[in-house]
């Protein structure tokens, strides 16, 4: 059973609530579950179960693309009151390709399983609108992305990551390493160092052991 | 006014048609407009108007992303039967990105105008999910080509390249030319030219003057 709580937030997430009878209402509140992921734990991914669809209290999910050869590229982040859908993408008639969704920082979140999901939507229009429509602003998200990737220089793509990341993080002195970097820009980890270098001898950051400080915020806007 | 058989066709694409009441219904064929479009016509595009849902009777429509310095990516093509969708993007209240529409071939469409489905939309459900299941179609095309690109080797994308488009023609004679080729594959044209000479040494393919033949489908096919 949900707590006060989560009944409050699922109801204002599930903007399809007034639509549902009385009934599907109370299906819902007995099936959703409350959760807790740990940082880094692995949420969904091709091979696994397709959980549900993810309501997110508290917290940072990060979807991603994986390669057969383990290459990885985010592609779009979800935070406070986002739904993650393509966790539940056995609901999705249309979606046929698989990707990975992790928690990136420990996370509260509200699950509604899969098979509950699923009978919501056979038999509610409403349900069944809001998972395709929460579908389609991901689409734009990750068109987004595609865009940075393709046709986006890696100095300007660097530039917002860390811009992004410092703004995100809200400080200037980023405890990350080349390789995370890499696997965040879609890019590889020598391009990465290469530019960081080439950062660091522009005066716009300085690079230590683990760390990455903006030390000219100005001059990484004036890339992005 | 659409003549019988485009009515017939509109029918049967539109799969909330019966959740329309009578006067939906005849609000829908009195706007729905016949139109032909001609090879290589630009139907959508950023600064274009939203022209509406596209019923494709025959004909192939290709979706492509543009970068701001004129590089394209091919996304998704659309045969017949299916829905181009995005060229309705201002009735999707997600979709925030922007893409190019082109006639592949001479079309014959049939065109809901924007300011239709969106009445339609706004009053039916069934219609707003319609176009919110038809996007997260494109969603998965989309994924595709975008694994397609940033994860396969070039010589594994230029062999399906060349494979499809000899099926497509049913010819193993190919009129490209590197540049388009380098264009449809979200390549650029030394890349193509580099591969297509590797493919020539290989026994694969052989090359004059603006053709691309096809001469070892076995091979082409391993590579695959």
């Amino acid at each position: 059973m949900l707590n006060q709580d989560s009944i409050v937030f699922l109801k204002q997430i599930l903007n399809f609530w007034p639509h549902l009878t009385p009934d599907e209402q109370d299906f819902l509140l007995d099936t959703a579950q409350e959760l807790q992921f740990s940082k880094h734990q692995i949420i969904h991914n091709g091979e696994n179960h397709c959980a549900g669809v993810i309501l997110i209290k508290k917290g940072t999910l990060r979807t991603s693309l994986l390669s057969e050869e383990g290459r990885e590229i985010t592609l779009f982040r979800l935070y406070e009151k986002d739904v993650c859908i393509l966790s539940a993408s056995c609901l999705l008639s249309n979606i046929t390709f698989d990707v990975q969704v992790c928690a990136e920082t420990d996370c509260d979140v509200v699950l509604i399983p899969s098979s509950v999901f699923s009978k919501l939507a056979q038999h509610n229009i409403y349900a069944e609108n809001f998972s395709y429509k929460v579908a389609t602003e991901r689409f734009s998200d990750v068109m987004w992305a595609m865009q940075q990737i393709l046709f986006m220089s890696f100095d300007k793509r660097l530039a917002i990551f860390l811009a992004d990341e410092a703004a995100r993080t809200e400080t200037t002195s980023l405890r990350l390493t080349h390789e995370q970097i890499a696997r965040y820009t879609g890019s590889a980890r020598e391009v990465v160092s290469r530019m960081l270098k080439y950062f660091a001898e522009e005066g716009i950051v300085s690079l230590s052991r683990g760390e990455i400080k903006i030390i000219d915020k100005e001059k990484l806007r004036s890339l992005i």
